[in-house]
């Protein structure tokens, strides 16, 4: 063991803490995971090569990396040791997932494997099943998987393995979480960044991650930037991110064996004096111990190929050689390599793992590939909600007294925040006061172990606000969070939550498939809120206008996904309430941060939100006969819009049907055999007709309504309204001019579309034209909105009016408490 | 000045290398920028203050980030001082872009932002304006924008200041890009990776990139981390990441200019003799400079308001108060704040500003503002190309001979580079030889100027290959070498060109901005080439099948948005050669890297692609008639499984009239009303016919065709075959059969849909279903795809045939070459 530059315990490299003993075990073991790791990778027949290998018994197609695994499974060897040694709470994070063979064996060796999938038994019918399910049609991923027992990390796309760690970690005082970070996975921002989390741990409250930096030299054909620096700018860079780093070096095992196991000691011991300090009251952000692992890319692999290098060389990234089926030469070093691990010695007669790698790991739930944070179901606790109601805005009026919605939102959370702070956290890439949801912090802190000046508010080592100006770090810790069995909502400015786009691809991915497994129980909900959104960007502009984070939300499978579009402050509580309670989605709210008008009391919202879609009576005026127009709405400001055109509307043609249909679950517009939410077409046709115009005013993208309904019926009359790219600096309601959602354009629509008005609207389409310059002559001159727009609320008994030309179309009414 | 940890230069705080003078003069330009910013956010009126501050002087909304102003101000001011003594080509990359009011401020100054906005003259009038526009409808973004001369870099989204400032660094030799980090943007994840730039950097063939942290303390509302560590954490930080920093720290003006002076002084030095070195043809990684200017959040700005701390406090970060219209103590703290500048120094009496300011800036094109680095499209060269047409494949019989399309494309690219080798690049996450580009490596090597082994291979430190492990760092640089007038290609798999779904975003919104700037040249199309697509993603799984970015893409303006799906080698040469000569757009290009079928000659590759959608007549059967049906598809997988469909059609049923439509360029489905490169829906109708079934295979998310075709007369007959998120572990073809775009399900749906095969094709559909299940009872033994499935090929000339059961439909061919 070598520490970088500041000596700590220089170790005779030959000597080191394992006695001839332990030494032996922990090397079968290695051999052993290597050994079935090249098995899965090659072998469909002989697992144990008690004949030659032949042909047949090698896969036609050779699929898996090979590179990162030895590595893999060297640390898991020594990590099992060390559980057993200090009886650890200890969780394994793979940053370098490809290497899913490793894991697997692991498990396996372990006996996890078979007790969740009975048929890879832990004997030779087992081996051979192990072997051949691997990259194989009907099997398991080359990667390390939701199938992967003792996982909560996905193999295939890089970068999380330390955010997602720390998820683990927080409020899990005595967890160890190993987290092994690749060198390529380490070029990546998402890691880059997630270094720094280190500042938001409280040793007293949380848990540990032990960073393991697995320097292997190569991504698929590269060198790696950590592995092609100095010394001591590698040292200088761990110590910037705020850790003593430990490096064990080499390629031979039995050297490497004791340098590693003295790191990991040394690693352990410290970790415990920082526990033990903060539980001693000790108040520091301590510098936690990590190792560097430096060995060769496919240690123990075949040194060369075809005079070629393998080992310690890109070439052992993936299969080494691919054709070990049809070429002899090849299938000869496949096989020598296979024996070169003595599988004679580590299996059994019947296949089973001898007794010496049996007596390494521990028993039961201390075996990483069964740790049950790791299966955060098990371990999740429903959340201790208050009751939302109590939270409701009182509405006398619909349509009138402006409300922060996100900010009455902060009091609940707050609540929620109090009857749990041991498994509850927000999120938010340093937002959670601009996005409203301030009053949270009366029940706690930001978590923030860094330095603090006398200025500072509201943060505290212990804090369980989550923030860091990395999205992608606050995603990963939200779903390392999750999936170790607690709640959490992540609210985000609505066009940034893009940066998360893969992430949540990933995590969607991981639910989907863990729905169909039977030993993943069920985990809390990821839920976003997505506040500062397209439509009031006033102090940001075009860069900060982008509503298709839904439209990347709803490709994902129907059977984990959910979005919300809640138009005030009651309809957002019970529809946070709902999500916060569910399981195994993605939730995503969509709801604005600034000043609106508030539409629904409790129960109605209530009753709206369990429906998801429904008529608005009281805006409507088609009671009991065909309406002539269907007015949609999906989306605060596009609520807000369509009932000042029903309003402008019902002011001129008293008669005219028009009937209000408001959209907050929008998978409700999908048909019910393709989305759970889903409504049949008859009660799609129920809501929209079969044959009247619909003008519909959307939050995002107008195509994505397009693409829900493009099946119903009365698709054909469906005109949608919705943001689309067209970047100005402007106001709040001009936006909506711009995208033609504002109530004026909206009430031409309705002039345009509906027959029985064709012929008589004339002087009404003049004014509302009128209108519409009027207001961008306003704005150019005032700044701001005209303020019979900006002041607009719903007026419920507005008569007949046949005011046209200059005179306003709707008298202007004070809003309440501005 | 204060070198961390490591002495270089220290200097008596009270002295420094600027004589009273220039001391003066840096000053007063600081103190001109700096009201000039204020003035922007705060004033409608009274610009010069000539009269007291009256209500009506003051904006309604008050929109704009003081907080980084000052330092962005501070900093321009020394820059100019030093692209004067020294005559620099010096460009200034704000990464704190918020504080958009310090460049336009400063472009104001240096006369360039009257010359390209002549109604914003450098006069009364001029400063009327100029505060007026700012974040005012109709006027400019409260960001650094494409509006702003001088400018690369949008201030809306963070972490993209350094990976744009290498971009433009690169093959730029005598260029210095001042790359300003914001603390809070430094918390990011593309940020914090884009340090490790400075490996890929060449002292002799490249710029310099001098990085200016800027630490203010606080992002929106909390401190920021690097703020918040140890003085000698950050140092090592620093250091770790391949820099020598200097340190200038406090807040006392007068200190503070001399301290800068000095850093920046000692950077420059150190660059010229590293540069020098470098011309000496000494070979090494120099420790490039950087600045670490720590000074107040809103520095400059009130104290306190109301007993609140403002200046060093995040209550700077916007609009310090927002009330300055209303609240008349507020407006006095306006009017002393902006007095405390003492304008009537910095400006003449027609507002323009004095000779002391004017005299510290340099002259033309050495102006930041004026830098023609930051308007790229006035030094762009197009690429000499060779002629794509000698890299083709040839085709004897369409749909045989498979070939890796994208390896072709390679070939090509390698004379590309050959033939432009300063001003051509090819991006990819360590991707280039996995995504078939390898010949490329011919012409030049991989960009690597850390350390080297002797196993490396095309490896150098002047490499035009751009390969890390981080697609952020990667786009950041295309962008910025791209937005500084060069050329590029960026390959990366499809799945994870997702994690930059956000930066294309920005990116996509500078290009439609600029497209109606007039002074801002046209730049080279951002080319990405996506591959490791969906369909064949056998190594790696569900976690790496998403096609979703095509569907992220199309939200964007059709002004600048292409997408193309060649089937084929000659398709792809031909659109890539396009998007490569092409200008302001973002072209995305998908194809496979697997061994494919090749259908179309060159010739017939170029009229196929120049039409972008066609009728495939050599596989048709419907010639000078109606069809039965048409057969559509989108994509090198879909186009193979759709031909095989036919072939298995017309082996049946010989007088089957089937039309096959190839869709090259995807936004040939739009109409020709919205994006301009769609079709009439005479030009439509005509392909898909009015009322005839249509068959359609496309590559990615069915819905997205449905999404561009809902309003054509034939939508209700389109059937659409794409990806559905149904991950498991399968064979090539197997993915097919899931997501049912494979042959036998394309010829069941035809079978389905024909209304005169209804009665006749129940054998055939018997047989359909029979070689299903064959197929899958044999890939779960076998684990490979049947050979006559995985050798397919086109057989032009397939008689009629009834073969049914277990028979082969078609009998299998032997692949050529394979």
């Amino acid at each position: 063991m070598d520490v970088l530059e500041a000596p700590a315990v220089t170790l005779p490299s030959a000597r080191g803490p394992l006695d001839p003993a332990e030494l032996e075990r922990i090397h079968a073991w290695w051999r052993a995971a290597n050994y079935l790791s090249v098995g899965q990778i090659y072998l469909m027949g002989n697992p144990l090569l008690r004949e030659p290998l032949l042909r047949e018994h090698v896969k036609p197609r050779l699929l898996g990396h090979w590179g990162t695994t030895p590595g893999l499974n060297f640390i898991y060897a020594h990590l099992n040791r060390a559980i057993a040694a200090r009886d650890l709470d200890m969780m394994y994070v793979m940053g370098p997932g490809h290497g899913g063979p490793g894991p697997v064996a692991s498990a396996w060796l372990e006996g996890t494997y078979s007790e969740v999938y009975a048929e890879v038994s832990q004997d030779l019918a087992g081996m051979q099943r192990l072997f051949t399910q691997f990259s194989f049609p009907g099997g398991i991923p080359s990667h390390v998987a939701p199938e992967t027992p003792g996982s909560i990390h996905e193999g295939g796309e890089l970068g999380y393995s330390l955010s997602h760690a720390y998820g683990a970690a927080f409020d899990n005082p005595d967890l160890i979480v190993a987290a092994v970070v690749g060198d390529g996975e380490a070029e990546t921002g998402p890691l880059a960044a997630s270094w720094h989390s280190n500042k938001f741990v409280d040793p007293r409250r949380d848990g540990t991650v032990l960073p393991i930096l697995h320097l292997n030299g190569y991504k698929i054909a590269s060198p790696t930037v950590l592995d092609r620096i100095s010394r001591e700018e590698l040292d200088h860079l761990l110590r910037g991110y705020g850790h003593t780093p430990h490096l064990v070096e080499g390629d031979d095992p039995a050297l490497m064996h004791q340098q590693f196991a003295a790191a990991l000691d040394q690693c352990l011991d410290d970790i415990a004096e920082i526990k033990r300090r903060a539980r001693d009251g000790v108040s520091e952000r301590p510098r936690w111990p990590m190792i560097v692992l430096r060995s060769p890319k496919g240690w123990t692999g075949p040194a060369e190929v075809d005079g070629l290098k393998v080992e310690g060389s890109w070439r052992s990234h993936q299969v080494p050689f691919t054709d070990a089926r049809d070429n002899d030469a090849h299938r000869t070093v496949v096989e020598k390599w296979l024996r070169s691990y003595r599988p004679e010695e580590l299996f059994e007669g019947d296949g089973a793992p001898v007794p010496a790698i049996r007596d390494l790991h521990p028993a039961g739930d201390r075996r990483m590939s069964a740790n049950p944070h790791a299966n955060g179901g098990v371990l999740l606790r429903a959340l201790r909600m208050p009751d939302f109601r109590e939270y409701a805005v009182p509405v006398d009026d619909p349509g009138t007294g402006a409300v922060e919605s996100t900010r009455v939102l902060g009091t609940f959370l707050r609540d929620v925040m109090r009857a749990n702070m041991t498994n509850f956290r927000v999120f938010a890439p340093d937002e959670n006061n601009s996005n409203r949801l301030g009053a949270v912090l009366e029940a706690t802190d930001r978590a923030w172990n860094a330095q603090r000046a006398p200025d500072d508010v509201s943060l505290a080592a212990d804090g369980r606000v989550m923030e860091i100006l990395s999205e992608h770090t606050l995603q990963g810790w939200v779903e390392g969070y999750l999936l170790t069995g607690r709640h959490g909502l992540f609210s985000c400015y609505e066009a940034f939550v893009h940066i998360v786009d893969s992430m949540f691809n990933q995590h969607a991915k991981w639910l989907k498939v863990t729905d169909s497994i039977p030993w993943r129980r069920p985990v809390a909900s990821l839920n976003y809120l997505l506040t500062s959104h397209v439509w009031r960007q006033d102090n940001n502009g075009f860069s900060h206008q982008d509503p298709g984070f839904i439209d990347h939300v709803v490709n994902k499978g129907p059977d984990v996904i959910r979005v919300y579009l809640p138009p005030d402050a009651n309809t957002l509580l019970s529809t946070a309430a709902h999500c916060l309670a569910s399981r195994q989605y993605v939730n995503v709210i969509v709801a604005g941060k600034q000043p609106q008008l508030q539409y629904l009391g409790m129960q109605d919202a209530i009753v709206h939100c369990t429906k998801g879609i429904g008529i608005w009576e009281w805006a409507s005026t088609d009671a009991g006969t065909e309406p002539d127009v269907v007015m949609a709405c999906a989306g605060d400001v596009p609520t807000m819009e369509t009932l000042a055109a029903v309003e402008i509307l019902r002011g001129w043609f008293p008669d005219l049907r028009v009937r209000v249909v408001n959209v907050v679950d929008l998978m409700r517009l999908v048909d019910d055999r393709e989305h759970p939410h889903g409504i049949s077409d008859r009660e799609f046709d129920s809501l929209f007709s079969t044959d009247k115009p619909v003008v519909f005013a959307y939050h995002g993208y107008p195509t994505l309504i397009h693409r829900l309904t493009y099946r119903r019926a009365n698709h054909g009359n469906m005109h949608v309204r919705g943001y689309v790219e067209e970047g100005t600096t402007t106001t709040p309601f001009d936006m909506c001019v711009l995208n033609r959602i504002d109530r004026f354009n909206l009430a031409i629509d309705v002039l345009d579309r509906v027959p029985r008005l064709q012929a008589i609207s004339a002087h009404a389409r003049e004014s509302l034209h009128d209108k519409l310059i009027e207001h961008r002559q306003y704005i150019r001159v005032h700044g701001e909105d005209m303020p019979e727009i900006r002041d607009w609320e719903w007026s419920a008994v507005a008569g007949p009016s046949t005011q046209v030309g200059n005179q306003p179309l709707v008298e202007p009414v004070q809003r309440c408490g501005s």
